[in-house]
């Protein structure tokens, strides 16, 4: 049995252990009591922090959605041609899954079984719809291909910037840069792979 | 409760019943009681069938990766210039995954529990490298763009295509054909989505 820790916990900091739980076991599968002994802490000293795991996974999911709402207000996001702000807004959407990395992990991974959940994938759709609408304009512009269905085409955008949660591992020594990443995101999906 | 009902199932018909509830509930929280109930057969029909849950597993999986693995086979894959082989793969991928949506979904969710799962990542790993030395050999062809960072392309290829199943829903009335949806990841992987 290992001694209980002192709890020396933020809110930050604690919530940052109980991400690094949910996104390994699940939020479904996971107890207070695991988050008990990942933390270190007794359950009463993390009910000392929060009244519940729930809570957790809205603290968690709302600093994800808030960098990615923040972005659909850049300037970048609100000036200009609608397919400039689209590049500008999937450049940033990288940029945050990558700065916010185990906190959007769990925002794409809910599943809808709890109030805060469904909360959850709603304020997500409200998110990719913002998004689609831009592809839209950009595409009622001329300045999309037009023999790509737009809806097919967001489907596919999304694809490629939310893979990087699967894939991107910042501790790997060989880790490309957040920019690099969302330069080759931008230059993939919107010049292509093909060499002209 | 509710009367069990005749085991008339094929080995093909009980396996599309034990993959519709590993997808839904994950492979690890489904138990022989909860494929009992849903195929309305006893347990000891279902071990009439098969040793355990492990050999359904494997059997959905093998299912998946010989579809992927036969591409590599085809013509296409084999012969022509490695960017032209890598389209080929790209589109019968994408097409072999809409064919065997439940099975390939199944495929990309096994997480390496059992010695089953862990075979499974494995034999992915490997069509992942077989596509990935594509696009190398594509690369060196010069045949693709030189600013994107070929392990990176290999990603985002991948993100594109995986997250078909997070998305395709065949049922739906206005949902794409296979060919409309492999047509529009080889458009927005290979020549990108904006209008030249």
């Amino acid at each position: 049995m290992t001694m209980p820790k002192r709890d020396t916990y933020t809110p930050d900091s604690l919530l940052a252990v109980a991400v690094a739980v949910f996104n390994e076991r699940g939020y479904d599968g996971t107890s207070m009591e695991h988050l008990s002994r990942a933390a270190g802490i007794s359950k009463s000293s993390i009910y000392h922090h929060v009244r519940s795991k729930e809570e957790l996974l809205r603290r968690a999911i709302s600093r994800a959605l808030d960098g990615l709402f923040a972005v659909l207000d850049e300037p970048g996001a609100t000036t200009g041609p609608a397919v400039d702000r689209l590049e500008h807004v999937t450049r940033r959407t990288v940029e945050v899954l990558i700065a916010e990395l185990p906190y959007v992990t769990l925002l794409l991974r809910v599943r809808g079984n709890t109030d805060t959940e469904r909360w959850a994938m709603e304020r997500r759709r409200e998110f990719d719809h913002r998004v689609a609408a831009l592809l839209k304009e950009a595409a009622a512009d001329g300045d999309l291909r037009a023999d790509v269905d737009v809806r097919l085409a967001t489907r596919l955008l999304f694809g490629m910037i939310n893979s990087v949660v699967e894939w991107y591992r910042p501790q790997r020594g060989n880790a490309a840069t957040s920019e690099e990443v969302a330069d080759a995101v931008i230059t993939t999906a919107f010049a292509g792979l093909r060499a002209h």
